[in-house]
């Protein structure tokens, strides 16, 4: 007998129908004698709705009532999920982030998981009443409702399989598992049997969007056994493990992608110490995330230029802060472009086999593709390029490791 | 400076515009330099498609789901209200039920109200802020949330101003107050500027729709300031007040009618002590309750008839009850019909007037309506008669009456 998490997501629950499946799904695990708590989202749409409502009744509202309106969409699921169990035979209760109470800190919107009470739960789940328990919401020290984010319900199901310390938690989504990249772009792409934390981080912030890059580390600081797989089908899942339970591994896991990228180049800055500093300060101040940096020898041997990639979202808004600081930091000109695609090579192999770079910039300059801004960490190296290679760089990519399918 | 409670039913909260429109009358209260606790229903349409849901996955939910379920409609409300009312420069905060808390017992679906802590909610009216309050909802005492049935919202309303010892509670709906009668059956029907707790319990539970007898019960038992009133007119409505702030009043105060009546008729029953009690010993231990009963001689002198009304939807169970028994009772026929209206005059004056009844039984032997069933209480006479005199009775009495408008 196991204590198994399953967490279900917005398609998984949108109508009636599918709620009845989810349903079929919790008795199957409890059918094998197994603890169950399933963590709900809001039906998908619903939560799209109350946003929608709470902006256009106060475009700057109050994020203590945002969150008190947006929360009912997985109260509303929870209550319809325990009635269809209990319809089937399966004693169920519902459970409400303050019921438990999920404990947060009061950021409203995007508040932390400090603590689950599962005392209560637990006797409950021992005597086979089946806990459905409303993802995506938790409870802030003065006793008003707060919600994690979106897509918080992941981070909700990790956070409770770790304080139940759960044998599983199971996050069932609208594909079958981890892919070795995106299969709508590369047919060759297949599913992988199991990956580390560690890649799957760096997957989930590079892109893929099967998990929460937050529910990830919290899984891997508490080291909870994950498991990604589909609602709609009975194949085995992808796991997501701890590095030790794999053994070593040959080839690497994935190619990733994120095209919501964008360039920055400052050029003609003079080239002395405190300037990247300077730049850089001004945009951390400001609240905009950089990622990949390059500096480079400008064509005046006195001067260097900068170049850097961030979110697309954020362009607009880090050209404005550098233009308005450009008498204090001397640069000529500035040039920006959304035009831009980030690829990365992710995978513990990359650790024990050192021809990993060279292997993935030969395969792009095979194509040419030039390589527009470069960084790498300990499992992964990511490449800024023009955005029409996309997807000849991922492919190329997946047969030059070797990962297409048989 | 006064504390006043509002409450806004769903029609009043049906979409984001009237929402604005709640807001503004909240806002007259405060410029006036009031403190307002304004209760609010689900916006219009919402409570049926969440009770629709919960139906259609399970008919024989767990009443503890449902109430999770149909809870979330106010809570949606009351944080579109608060914000709404933020943006025009109010302070206000939502209170949910199980935030306040209002304690309830834990009958779900149809609990009943124990008891309010207000400490904090007044410490937040003394400083100026509006308190938004979810009705219909509440806490029972395992920590789930109980709803108070449908209407439920003005019974939370009156609960909160008898808690807060409020100096008005106003009750918003979409008629401008309570009527002498229906005024679409009867166009010279006019407002009435106060009717006393009595008669305002007996006209709800006659079938007047403007106020749940329930809150009507506990605003009389708590001496609750009472005011019925449109939230789209600014027309001062119908003051329900104690007897006492009343003058002797000349004129009884108004004609109700309720059209969900059934009548039935069991023929031939010994006539001999117990009998009565046998047939309605039985409706009532299955939860049928009967209105009127009047009892006759039957045709054969050893035998008697029993005659009585019920509400229409029970007609077929108690038919099925009472034939069920046929043997033990001992009666020969049994006769139902759904084709009656009950149709009762209302007033105080009654009992300084005694031709009342004499007035009212004339004026409808005069328009050769035959009346089935009578029965009398110190301030209403009620007659049962047949579906399709209803709206001639209607008129008839209010001109006899003396209601007529000018």
């Amino acid at each position: 007998m196991a204590l198994i998490v399953q967490k279900f997501g917005g398609t998984s629950v949108a109508n009636l129908d599918r709620i009845r499946n989810v349903a079929l799904r919790v008795k199957a695990e409890v059918d094998q004698g197994h603890q169950a708590a399933v963590v709900v989202s809001a039906m998908a749409g619903t939560t799209n709705q109350l946003v929608e409502w709470a902006r256009e009744i106060g475009p700057l509202h109050d994020a203590r009532e945002y969150d008190t309106i947006v929360a009912t969409g997985e109260q509303v699921t929870v209550g319809l999920l325990s009635i269809a169990l209990q319809n089937i035979g399966i004693d169920a209760r519902s459970w409400l982030g303050w019921q438990m109470p999920l404990k947060t800190d009061e950021i409203h919107g995007a508040a932390r998981i400090m603590d689950i009470d599962t005392a209560l739960m637990r006797e409950r789940l021992a005597s086979g009443q089946v806990a459905v328990v409303a993802g995506f919401q938790g409870l802030a020290p003065d006793g008003r409702i707060t919600t994690l984010g979106r897509g918080g319900s992941d981070t909700s199901a990790v956070a409770l399989a770790a304080a139940l310390e759960a044998d599983r938690c199971d996050i069932y989504t609208d594909v079958d598992g981890v892919y070795t990249t995106d299969p709508r772009i590369c047919p060759k792409a297949h599913k992988l049997d199991s990956v580390t934390f560690e890649e799957m981080l760096e997957m989930a912030s590079l892109g893929a969007k099967v998990l929460q890059t937050r529910s990830v580390a919290m899984a891997m600081r508490h080291n909870v056994n994950l498991q990604v797989r589909s609602s709609f089908s009975d194949a085995p899942g992808t796991f997501v493990v701890d590095e030790d339970s794999i053994v070593e591994q040959e080839k690497i896991s994935g190619i990733a992608y994120s095209p919501d990228e964008a360039k920055i180049t400052i050029q003609g800055l003079p080239d002395q110490p405190g300037i990247a500093a300077g730049v850089f300060g001004q945009l951390a101040d400001q609240h905009v995330n950089v990622d990949m940096i390059v500096q480079s020898a400008s064509t005046d041997a006195k001067k260097t230029d900068i170049t850097f990639s961030l979110g697309r979202v954020d362009m607009e808004k880090a050209v404005g802060i550098i233009e308005k600081n450009k008498e204090k930091l001397g640069f000529s000109g500035i040039d920006s472009t959304q035009n831009v695609t980030k690829i990365s090579v992710v995978g513990m192999a990359m650790r024990s086999q050192p021809g990993v770079a060279k292997t993935m910039f030969e395969t792009l300059a095979e194509k040419g593709i030039n390589l527009q801004v470069i960084s790498t960490s300990e499992i992964k190296i990511s490449v800024l390029i023009s955005s029409e290679y996309t997807e000849l760089a991922v492919r190329s990519l997946h047969t030059a490791f070797g990962l297409d399918e048989d």
